[in-house]
């Protein structure tokens, strides 16, 4: 008997616990040549989740109703037939909200348990960490002096952003929703200044504060009005990565801005969607690079973890309306 | 006796003829050793320079009130103490709206009137030509077989790009105000389609209609509701130059659009202001093409020339409005 959970109906607006079911299963699960059986461990809920639920086009096909949903999971081999993997063995990849599953073995990548622990391997050495390390690099392009601003800055990508910029001699500026996060971003995560869009009520002003020579790079997760007032500040030869869009994801209108256009053109700045995936060539390096950092203490993480297979949706509604602090995760 | 004409007022909203000031002034013309005396021959009126008018910071200095405007002019020398020319010889420049103006030759380029009419050296083969090949070309690097859309399509800059679209075997459509205009895209530029805005009530599906495999490259000149219907429709890894944002410089309250951030990371797509100023290196690469294309008769341009000095800020405000077809010169 294994458990399931299924998208039951595309959200309107935002999700709720009845777009999802639960089901309980009696499948086989026996496994053929090549195969292996995978026990859930751990389970990422992350934000680009919610644009799968949807039917519209976009970058990865969306879910199908009444399929399971999937996610970056890590799980533990308990039966194998396929001689690349021992029992016991611990595997990471993209793989269906099930409490057990079968896997071919391919896209799997095996993660060490004695170099890190095995959440980290959804989080800061995993795609959260490959997100901030390569849209920062990639399309931001820094340069020790200049000033970076990140949107989103306590969840998980953010978070790391904020350090990798330390790392390489930034002016760092986090905005974030409660005064909570703010303490976090300067007192665990070094970054120079925080900023709670929740309380400030002149977004523009406290960002042309915090960055007395305007903002040089800016690592979008949110989009929405805190974008906006980011923009007012922009330098010339700005560079926004467009990591995500949060703030607009649970919108049913199409949502409305600051026009960019004159920022850009005034400006020749440049902005651009990032994702990781269309970056798998440099992960290796990234991961390299990453893991020395975690290695030297360069690099901290916080992750919100959730006990229970069955809180997996509930998890995913929490981090979508910012009730965790740094990568959420459940634990199955 | 000379013509001057100055800003007399920072315009609010749309530029009135009220905001500039017609001086006569009898100023002394004597040159000194390195300095030429220039009579003005033609004045290129340009969307960018509304940005000037205002205060806001920019990539050029705003002008001053109470001193003469300047833009792209081509003038004659009528007298020299300068070795590199000659009395009778034409240059271009970034100069003042004056009829007669003392320069140090400095800034300065001679221009062949025998090779090209010397108004297309503020147009064709000037900074018009430029900006369309090299915002296309560094910002767009457009492959053959892509889909190009180009607002203000009728304009100078816009006709240009589409021709060089064609050149390069791209799939063409031009956006524009008039029924005229767009049938000037499609007969006389070479445009595969045109789109007349002001009689279309669905932007988004004609253009969806035009491109049936969506957008790969968008040369933007004007920014707002059109800008908006073409995000719609591009697809990844889509390149959208900014080259401006005609549509809004005259609004005197910040301008909104549709939220532009989660297209652009649903597609990875870019978007990156263009200003041509920043390509100098890549000027006379450029020119040489542009001056090739020109011979073999695979380019060709409109202008719309209006007689006077004194009418510069009229044809200047008529350019604002579309009154022009091509690119908008003031015969002196």
């Amino acid at each position: 008997m294994i458990q399931t959970i299924l998208l039951k109906n595309r959200p309107v607006g935002e999700p709720k616990i009845s777009d999802f079911e639960f089901k309980k299963e009696d499948i086989d699960l026996s496994i053929t040549d090549g195969e292996l059986l995978l026990e859930t461990e751990y389970i990422s809920v992350d934000p680009y989740l919610r644009g799968r639920m949807s039917s519209a086009k976009s970058y990865v096909p969306p879910f199908e109703l009444d399929k399971p949903i999937s996610s970056g999971i890590v799980a533990k081999v308990i039966a194998t037939k396929n001689e690349n993997y021992k029992e016991g063995d611990f595997v990471s990849g993209l793989l269906e909200w099930k409490t057990k599953q079968v896997s071919n073995g391919e896209n799997l990548q095996k993660v060490n348990k004695d170099l890190a622990p095995l959440s980290a391997y959804l989080g800061i050495i995993g795609m959260t960490g490959l997100t901030a390390y390569l849209g920062l690099n990639e399309i931001g392009k820094p340069k020790s002096g200049e000033t970076l601003v990140v949107s989103g800055a306590a969840g998980a990508v953010g978070s790391v952003v904020g350090q990798i910029g330390k790392i390489l001699g930034l002016n760092v500026i986090g905005i974030a929703g409660s005064d909570e996060k703010v303490d976090m971003l300067t007192s665990e995560f070094g970054f120079d200044h925080g900023i709670n869009y929740k309380t400030t009520e002149n977004m523009k002003e406290a960002i042309e504060k915090a960055a007395p020579n305007g903002v040089d790079v800016y690592f979008d997760n949110v989009g929405g009005p805190i974008s906006d007032a980011v923009l007012f500040n922009i330098n010339q030869f700005a560079r926004i990565i467009i990591c995500g869009a949060i703030s607009v994801y649970n919108k049913t209108e199409t949502p409305m801005s600051v026009s960019v256009q004159p920022f850009l053109v005034k400006n020749s700045a440049l902005m651009q969607g990032f994702i990781v995936s269309n970056y798998a060539k440099k992960f290796p390096e990234a991961m390299k690079q990453l893991s020395t950092w975690l290695k030297e203490d360069k690099l901290t993480y916080s992750e919100t973890i959730v006990e229970g297979f069955d809180n997996t949706p509930q998890a995913f509604l929490d981090m979508m309306n910012g009730k965790n602090k740094g990568k959420m995760i459940v634990k199955a």
